[in-house]
């Protein structure tokens, strides 16, 4: 807790001041807290010290890392294409939404309720401590370190941290496996737990609605979830359920005793661990080239118009570094983290002023600064000190954050447009600019492929095999290169390129107008020999026809614009000339 | 219970084969409950037998209704207003929504949960019942009924309901004011009705979704309130938490052993009653009156297109005579319900068959015929041998559904539109029909006006002037009438006619669209001998830009129908003409 705030806050401060990319947010991320809790039941299976043999890994990968950035390995980030990119994306918004849900489900272990209550029988129910009938030898060990003779002990008077202290036995209706039912608690943690997701969803879609003006709207959309965060813990203090709070420590030190600031990468470990250690180093490494480049990649779309993009080597090495610090200290690794960091450029962009309800406004760029990124951790490293207010926060609300990070997350993800059009019949399907190329089958190919992809990722991720799993993201990369044996090239340019969906169709409608005005002009000047022709009246009617496309088209504005318009005045204009010249 | 199902399937068979109008569906509406209660209220305050009075109140009324159809009553009908229609309407709706909330809060009451669960004292919590120290003498008495010794009760062994039998006290720091504490019921059941809510407002509006074909759509949409109930039984049935669940009758028979299948109009209560009830009868019969007729009007708007409108006649009489048999029987009174006969005309509409997603459906017709009607209330005099399937269905998810259907009936409601315009910034107001003719402060003052009597009818409802209610609502005919003082005619047609927004729009369209071609065309015949004028080429471009409305009008469609274009197309054909006449 205490070190994952330090931690954060110390590398997410340097990495602001000297990065060459300062929109991107650092945070442990899902693939690396994977690698993670592998190494810790790995080191707790063969009884090595997990924090000085993290240490060593952590020195290995910072070495690694620094060794990629010498060797130019960032440029390798070319062969990352939005199949890898979006097919990583949608694993951490999946690992997001899963783990959100998955505490929510642990919430229902701890708290166990009564699934069979009868209500008329409440008056006998109840849960008591009680002297174990058989104490097993490490309870009587327990008994006899506490200096105190069983019979002393006033077993129904126990709380139940005193009943679990001294090894008793819960007996009684209202007793669940581990402990008394707890009543109450965990429904209370699901109508939280939804009413966060629904009420931040909301309060963020409030810049579209027709109420109040504008700034109005656009503040309550931008605050959506810290002033739903506010509401929730108002509502859970008023209710008083003791539902699970956050845990906030009380003081400014290392959270376990039997460790220092600093750590020893040898420890208790045999020597060899030092050396052996760079083969886990290698695949920590990959995950953590891998996220952060196609974190950076992401941040870096051609269509947040960046001014100063790139940076991808100096980032890493900022990464390695840190990485080393943070392995010697025992804090947290911190890499790119792609959900927080697109949160993070989606709020700094800059929108045109007054749009319609309804309209997409327009975009016109990035506030490109360090001083957002820096108050962030600066602000981060501050929490520590408000412990007093962020204790009253329910962790149910928060969970309800995460899936809302990761649902809202999935939008802007292509990949998931596409596995929805498999669920779509075809008159229904939007004007998506591949569709209009590709074949639909051809579509739904790349879709399961991709889709194959994440499952695989994700039973690897869960298995057994999960030391594999860093190789396995790598792996994206090669099979987004066999894919060229299947795929034309002209197929997969509009399937797996960065450039974004309204950019190309708005090229693709420009140049079926060019091609038409060309075919226009050719039938015109035809027209005006053949005369009373029929055929060449419906021609305009049918263009326009073809251009009005009210879900995508902004008409009122493409409408002056088109050809057909200039075309058409010009012809009236001609009629009037040459009436004149009668 | 069984009289309100019996009575409901007696006098809705007999309406829906013998009515003028059977696609009226009756229920004991909000107002005439809220009358029932007053009268119960009263009964018991003076000590009256409820059930007689009642029967001979019930009685009088019928001769009532009847009298008002021999006297031509039902052509009154054309003062009720689009104004008088939606604010009972509106009132309707409010009722619907409050009573399933409070239904909500009620049962906060009954499940009482604990506020100050100190969850590590669980297992010194428990609510045990105990002798009562200082025994009243009612509770002496009941145990002296009982033939047992105060001494042979076993105190501590008792349950809830056998402690409340011999007036034991609940003791313990788990027990509320009335009983023990009573855990996760109340919070299930809000998670129930929320659930529901939303639920059957998601599979409702799958119909315009994009995914599945049309008629997999439309028949989730259609089922969308009964596939939510079964889902929602079934998960409650999962969980097993004991919810308050739909109480059923287990026999037929009348309620209460003290009351036959006919009752006395006079019973225990003095002779001069029988007249005196017509007093009571004669606000009664203003409440059903205008119940009936508002619905009845309601149902016959034009914009349903009914071929067979009208019955107000026919109605009112079979009402009356199913009045007095239910009164004599002792059922409950059976009006017009506002909320499920719309719900029920609503489910009969043919609409356009193939429809884009986001699209309209163009509208037909309705269904007319009597089988519906007649299965519904057939249907719902079987359900009393359904028992063992019904009686699983939780409370909450009834109010669930009933909320969803206030809250769903309101979105009709033009009232609510202009509630809505308050709130919203003149720019971002919808292009509703109204505000094109009439200001909108003078569209305020109509909308408060109808706002204060609401609050007003509200106030009265549960104030302690509530006997006055029927008159008010008949108020609310005059207070129309009075408002010809301060709006001009012209005014008053555009916010209070019956006829839809999108009929009149589009009239007014097609009158608007006349008078510029009959522009257009002067302008053209000018522009002809002027040449070369730039002021003439502006004009189409103009009057398109006018016509598109992207939120309002389908341009391909209404494109190919507007003047410009064959003004248009004339133009070019002229300049053709004029240049094969070179």
């Amino acid at each position: 807790a205490i070190e994952s705030l330090f931690g954060a806050s110390l590398t997410g401060i340097a990495y602001s001041l000297f990065a060459g990319q300062p929109l991107t947010i650092l945070g442990s991320t899902g693939p690396v807290l994977v690698f993670e809790k592998i190494l810790f039941k790995f080191c707790r299976d063969y009884d090595l010290s997990y924090l000085s043999l993290r240490t060593s890994i952590g020195l290995w990968t910072a070495f690694l890392c620094i060794l990629l950035v010498a060797t130019d390995a960032s440029s390798l980030v070319c062969y990352i294409t939005r199949f890898t990119e979006e097919a990583f994306a949608a694993l951490i918004c999946i690992i997001f939404i899963y783990e959100a849900l998955e505490k929510l489900f642990h919430l229902g272990e701890v708290y166990a309720f009564n699934m069979h209550n009868d209500l008329n029988k409440l008056t006998l129910y109840s849960c008591v401590c009680s002297e174990p009938e058989k104490p097993s030898n490490e309870t009587l060990h327990v008994w006899r370190s506490m200096n105190t003779s069983v019979e002393d002990i006033p077993w129904s008077n126990l709380t139940v941290s005193e009943c679990l202290k001294f090894h008793g036995v819960f007996r009684g209706p209202a007793c669940g496996h581990h402990g008394p039912y707890i009543p109450d608690v965990l429904f209370w943690s699901v109508i939280l737990f939804f009413a966060t997701f629904f009420l931040s969803s909301f309060l963020k879609q409030f810049k579209t609605k027709r109420y109040f003006p504008t700034k109005v709207r656009s503040t309550i959309s931008d605050f959506a979830v810290f002033l739903t965060i506010v509401i929730m813990v108002l509502i859970d203090y008023l209710i008083g359920i003791p539902s699970p709070k956050l845990h906030v420590p009380e003081k400014f030190e290392p959270t376990r005793k039997d460790r220092g600031w600093f750590i020893d990468p040898l420890g208790s470990n045999p020597w060899w661990t030092l050396l052996v250690a760079a083969i886990p180093a290698l695949l920590c490494t990959i995950l953590i080239f891998m996220d952060q480049q196609i974190t950076a990649v992401i941040i870096n779309r051609k269509e947040h118009k960046l001014k100063k993009g790139c940076g991808y080597h100096l980032d890493l090495l900022m990464v390695g570094v840190m990485l080393g610090i943070c392995s010697l200290m025992g804090l947290p690794w911190f890499v790119a983290a792609t959900v927080l960091s697109i949160s993070h450029v989606n709020s700094l962009k800059v929108e045109s002023q007054c749009s319609a309800p309804g309209e997409q406004p327009k975009f016109l760029g990035i506030r490109e600064q360090r001083v957002t990124g820096l108050m962030i951790f600066v602000l981060m490293g501050m929490s520590v000190f408000m412990t007093s207010v962020l204790k009253f926060i329910p962790m149910p609300v928060l969970y309800g954050v995460f899936l809302y990070m990761g649902v809202s997350s999935l939008k802007g993800i292509q990949f998931f447009d596409r596995i929805k059009l498999f669920g779509m019949p075809a008159k229904h399907q939007p004007d998506l600019i591949y569709l209009r190329y590709v074949p639909l089958w051809k579509v739904h190919i790349f879709t399961v492929i991709q889709l194959t992809c994440l499952v695989l990722l994700w039973v690897i991720k869960v298995s057994a095999a999960a030391v594999v799993f860093p190789m396995m993201v790598l792996a994206l990369v090669f099979i987004r290169k066999l894919m060229d044996l299947c795929f034309t090239k002209r197929e997969l340019s509009w399937l797996d390129d960065l450039m974004p969906e309204s950019k190309k169709k708005k090229e693709d409608d420009k140049k079926i107008k060019e091609k038409e005005e060309a075919e226009r002009m050719l039938s015109d000047n035809e027209s005006v020999h053949l005369a009373y022709g029929e055929a060449s009246l419906n021609f305009p009617v049918k263009t326009l026809k073809y251009s009005i496309d009210p879900s995508v088209v902004n008409i009122s504005d493409e409408m002056a614009k088109t050809a057909q318009w200039k075309a058409l005045s010009m012809s009236t204009e001609n009629a009037k000339v040459t009436r004149a010249n009668l």
